[in-house]
């Protein structure tokens, strides 16, 4: 959560001269994104996200973000739309920062997945999966398999003040993703950040994904195992066989996964483990101390970390095997 | 702006499961209120705010400022009305802090309040007064001129830490102000935040005000004169005469001053820029580095409180005197 831009009342109006929206109504800064300053403004003629892109996210990729949002909501995939303005631009620039306005979504996110949930979770990142089939542009995953050794080399340290011998447990862990890390599985465009807050629900269902500013293109299956981790561990660590069953019933429903896929899974959810293991962990030393934005505890991937090294099937039970 | 309190999902159902609004639809942390957090809610039946009291605020005075703001709704002033739950409570509690739905405001705040726009807070700060007549709560204003000395007692580092010497006229202020502060102006219910962040206007018209949590029972002019302060100086530092009169034209047509009232302007505009240059001396202090929330910078007050000291009978012009 953060509004880090600072819009005036004559910057929006700037703004919104371009578009055919007419004159805000209200706007006001939410606490949503980690990465960006998001608002919600209202004009006369409805509601709209207006999103400011702060240094975190590299301005080279935002049109790959901003293009597959256009292309999912295009193809039916219910997310955020960027809105072009009277000259077809989408990516615009306020305060020397680039910028766009993206269509307005209702729902609430849930804090505790259900197994209902999972399903509608599942089913939704296929649905996901299946819209961005074709879609032209690629974007390497930067924060994929190749690039974990490089970023935990400065944070050995970081990992034992943690808890001490985790570093040599991490480092185990990545020699067996390195050496094991499968190639060749079906691949596409993938979320890579298919948390429960980042999606929607309205009255139990699916209602809307959003935040895509760590899609990229990479083995699909590997956004079913990220999802797994971030949907299907309870509260006090325990892997739910049950949640997980739900979540690949979900998303087999639309998309069934092939034999290599399912074998992969549990050291794609092991590595999937680790990406979000290494950014909280990264994130938990460069945040000042007394800062609002409380970054993500780094212990409860770090659990999850723990749950795959020592049972690496478990995650086929939840795969049907 | 903050978000301190995180509300989930289920928390939300609980909360609304005593009211008449329906299910939530969308649910928002804003960036608005450093006092409070606070957070837009949709249901099934409308938009509502829901504000959650932090620590700053005293439980004991939500009753004056609920009911207040319900008072003035009813008495035609536009600002947010709490909403009842069905055994007709407004203040509710959430994660063990006192909490209230209020009514949704539509409208923009402004920036840089044109000259036309203070003659339209001076109006709506004089209807709020109107409006407030006959509220039979009373609150002490425990940020008035007997607070002063003894807040300052332990800020005088930090004074002279913010410019050499700064201590000393301040004292000086504030025996001036002590031996000068009128007593027997008409009182009433004040705003005592009446900044133009705190007050909403639709296509240059006032439409709302709001943030009634410094609100509280003192001189009516005092409210003029922070208003004056905090809408009538220009960016460089100088009083905007020409502001100050639309100010207080707006003001007098719904509630002409009396001679006590005008002869005070001065001393009060005085005294309104003491308070808010020892708040934000105090909060500036307070907060830690690299927190999100900036503290606003007391240097803008401290040239106030420097051009009230110096140009004493600067703001009588603005009172048409």
């Amino acid at each position: 959560m953060a509004v880090y831009t600072d819009i005036t009342d004559d910057e929006l109006a700037t703004l919104l001269a371009d578009f055919d929206l007419g004159a805000a109504v209200s706007f006001k800064g939410i606490a949503e994104g980690v990465e960006n300053s998001n608002f919600l403004l209202e004009t006369e003629t409805g509601r709209y996200f207006l999103t400011v892109y702060e240094k975190r996210v590299r301005e080279a990729d935002l049109p790959f973000f901003l293009g597959l949002m256009r292309w999912l909501a295009q193809h039916g995939f219910p997310c955020a739309t960027p809105i072009a303005d009277r000259r077809g631009e989408v990516l615009k620039r306020m305060r020397g920062k680039p910028c766009a306005l993206v269509s307005y979504l209702s729902g609430l996110s849930v804090r505790r997945p259900s197994v209902a949930h999972c399903r509608e979770g599942g089913q939704s990142l296929a649905a996901l999966h299946l819209a961005g089939a074709g879609f032209p542009m690629r974007r390497a995953n930067d924060l994929g398999q190749a690039a974990w050794a490089p970023m935990f080399a400065s944070l050995t340290g970081a990992a034992d003040g943690l808890k001490p011998g985790l570093a040599k447990a991490v480092e185990g862990d990545l020699e067996l993703l390195r050496a094991g890390w499968p190639a060749g599985l079906p691949d596409g465009v993938i979320h890579a950040d298919y948390f429960p807050d980042n999606v929607f629900f309205q009255a139990g269902k699916f209602a809307a994904a959003f935040d895509f500013y760590f899609a990229c293109t990479d083995a699909l299956a590997y956004d079913v195992a990220v999802a797994l981790n971030a949907w299907c561990f309870e509260p006090d660590g325990s892997f739910n066989i049950t949640s997980a069953r739900a979540l690949v019933g979900g998303y087999e429903s639309l998309r069934p996964l092939s034999g290599a896929e399912r074998a992969a899974l549990p050291i794609l959810a092991h590595g999937a483990a680790m990406r979000f293991f290494l950014t909280r962990l990264h994130d938990w030393g460069a945040t000042p101390a007394g800062a609002l934005v409380k970054p993500k505890d780094p212990l409860e991937y770090e659990r999850k970390l723990a749950v795959h090294r020592s049972s690496p099937d478990l995650v086929l039970f939840g795969a049907g095997a």
